[in-house]
């Protein structure tokens, strides 16, 4: 049965401060709750209008779920889990840090990026947008459970670290005609801004994705693209 | 003076069928509607909340604004503009083709990579969302007025095509190995199914954008990333 309390719990987590509290995120629809569900992710609670999970379910009608969602066709079934403490591993290899992302739509599509071209790593500065908004966890179909993601002071964590440091500038040198190596942390920067001028500092190798197009009109891409097309070069050989 | 047949008006052209009736559209914020002023697009009506345009303008209050906008926080101005009558020109380089590309934000990213990359045509089936739609507008960040987009029976159009016809597939050739033209139409799928069946017995080359992660756990990219990766190679060289 849905209670007042799972009610008031679940509205409490559209809230990072509640979030952080609780140490609690919710999970929408059938593919990402399974995504979840067979990771090492901990369910706290489950419910859908069927039983269709391999696991402990609070069966609730379509009303009562439409009550609970965030989504305005929400997808048969809700969950919450508990946000895992990670023990925060450094890779040998790339590392992908956020300078700020402010998007949801965006930060999902950069973790399901990640996943894809084997980032293990997710670094973000404490400014980019939490990774446990359910509107991330909607984007990133699943990835979430399979990326390590950490927010850190960024202008620290890169002053520690030993490799170099790749960002993209219209100054930069031609990411096409460079020899990108395995290791290293890329930074992407904010929607409007770019990376910021500390972070700027920080970055050893300045690399520039070459526009095609009009030169005076597309102002530039969106951070997502660019993170497809940058990773893709990085990993490409 | 807003009056109530601009309301009705601009409400109605959230609608498909009012655009297409009407052959206007809508276009948000200063930035947005400043790229459609100094491009060919005709202007049929300004609102704004400041004089700051070159052009006609009909001052508003905030609260009149917040009425006629589609955005939770409406950036000062809201315009409408004609769609206009293109002669549709067949490029001699590489076209972009959308097999039903569903999501507004996805066309508009799609719209903003053409530009970016220099791509000057955009092939769109009949069931791919319309590119009037005021979210589209909204993502392209003005790229649409620079793009040539074109609505089309995709099959038929494939169909009377003399040069190659790419598109990526789990079981095509590897993108990073293969030598790319700088002639062809390259298709880019739905959301959920990909490339129909249809269309992919038109397709003559196939490619594959090779995943690097844990192979059985990242499903897909979503179509937007896929394509600035896609596009990427293509002009790479």
């Amino acid at each position: 049965m849905l209670t007042k309390s799972h009610i008031k719990l679940i509205t409490s987590l559209s809230q990072k401060k509640f979030r952080q509290q609780e140490q609690l995120f919710v999970v929408e629809g059938i593919k990402g709750i399974n995504e979840f569900l067979n990771s090492s992710f901990k369910l706290h609670l489950l419910f859908s209008t069927e039983a269709i999970f391999n696991a402990e379910t609070i069966i609730i009608s379509e009303k009562e779920l439409q009550k609970i969602s965030n989504l305005k066709s929400p997808n048969r079934a809700l969950a919450v889990f508990y946000i895992p403490k990670k023990k925060h591993v450094e890779p040998n290899g790339l590392i992908l840090a956020l300078d700020d992302v402010r998007d949801p739509g965006n930060l999902g599509t950069i973790i399901r990026l990640c996943d894809w071209f084997g980032i293990k790593k997710l670094v973000c500065s404490n400014a980019t947008v939490d990774c446990y908004n359910s509107k991330v966890v909607q984007a990133t179909m699943g990835s979430l459970a399979r990326i390590d993601i950490q927010y850190v002071d960024l202008q620290a964590y890169l002053s520690d670290y030993k490799n170099d440091v790749f960002g993209t500038f219209m100054d930069g040198n031609n990411i096409y005609s460079e020899t990108l190596p395995d290791k290293g942390i890329i930074v992407m920067g904010n929607e409007a801004n770019g990376i910021s001028e500390e972070i700027e500092k920080l970055v050893t190798k300045k690399l520039c994705i070459p526009r095609f197009g009009d030169l005076k009109a597309t102002e530039s891409l969106n951070v997502a693209t660019a993170t497809s097309i940058v990773l893709s070069e990085f990993k490409r050989e």
